[in-house]
């Protein structure tokens, strides 16, 4: 199978629809399906029928029309598509609650994604182990996220640090931010940058709650 | 200011940007700022001009081309977007190091967000106090979702047990819901799920860094 991605870049949203559908069908291949139809796959992903043939339809032609998809298939597919099988490292600020419970999250590393560093200013963190790295100060940022080969830099600082720390991990040769703190922070535009807002997704519930 | 929302239903994607929006929004009244350029707030807020008029124009007519947004009369009628000023309650399951983090964060009140339960299988930790709760036995849950009137049930558990928690939930009467467990969870088309997932967000940026 020949995936050649278009020269056009592909939006944002497409690639994290793209890890759905694939998550989807690695679920189902535990089953005893071996194809899905367009209508199926759309209910278990909740995404129409129409979005998942334009996502797919970015990186190539797949499947045909009326005939559903061949699960193994278009895991392969899939696959491709998100291509590097090689560790992803991760850097992350601010060993807080949240920055605890993501370094002791066990299930990163059969996805692929390994903690390598975490950085703290507050010196009573410093030296201490947290999942499978001790915190760092911050003040060594710059040379441990070289040192330590980190692709990507995680910020679990307050809101009045995170803009200060993107600064420093883009400093420090990072070109991909993901952003738990709850304010906008303003990047270059090489630099990509993810934000979890987790307040913007409990209050989009609630709207949807009251507006339905 | 009459904002009617169209009959049709506003897409699901449109409502965490308007979320987006007024929190850069919010920022931006902080400083001494009175207007802002579709180009400037499109750069802020990392979202194209054209998406964020598109998105302001479900909810009828706001801006003049050309003329740029005053702040203070775009952050009203994103909150009448929004609406609903009243306290939102959040029972959460499964009190991990995920579920912890998220009842012992101090940044959900101040946005009009309340844990009111928590539950865990787990006896050692039933009793405890976690943030503003005590944990409870998820034996207790329907009962106690009930009781403690909960608009959104938030699954902190892992990947085996979600669904049943999911369906736990429903049964107890939530029609909101927001999965931190990465999987795929299926529910009735009248209950509102969201993902959180933050494999894919960091799968996501992967991608983006090798293919930019």
């Amino acid at each position: 199978m020949n995936i050649a991605l278009d020269e056009k870049k592909v939006s944002d949203a497409v690639i994290p629809r793209i890890l759905h559908y694939l998550r989807v069908i690695q679920q189902l291949e535990k089953s005893d399906k071996m194809t899905i139809s367009s209508e199926e796959l759309s209910k278990i992903a909740n995404v129409s029928a129409f979005q998942i043939r334009k996502d797919l339809a970015n990186f190539g032609k797949f499947g045909q029309p009326g005939t559903g998809y061949d699960i193994s298939n278009l895991k392969k597919y899939l696959l491709d598509i998100i291509g590097s099988k090689e560790m992803c490292n991760l850097g992350l600020v601010g060993v807080g609650n949240l920055g605890s419970a993501l370094l002791n999250y066990k299930g990163f590393e059969e996805e692929g994604l390994k903690f390598v560093a975490a950085f703290d200013k507050d010196e009573g963190k410093v030296g201490k182990v947290c999942g499978n790295v001790i915190v760092e100060h911050s003040n060594n940022l710059k040379e441990s996220i070289k040192k330590n080969d980190v692709h990507i830099g995680i910020i679990a600082v307050s809101v009045d640090n995170a803009q200060q720390v993107a600064d420093k991990l883009i400093e420090a040769g990072i070109f991909s931010i993901l952003n738990f703190a709850p304010v906008v922070i303003s990047v270059p535009k090489e630099i990509t940058l993810r934000d979890v807002d987790l307040s913007i997704e409990l209050k989009a519930l609630r709207y949807f709650s009251v507006n339905k």
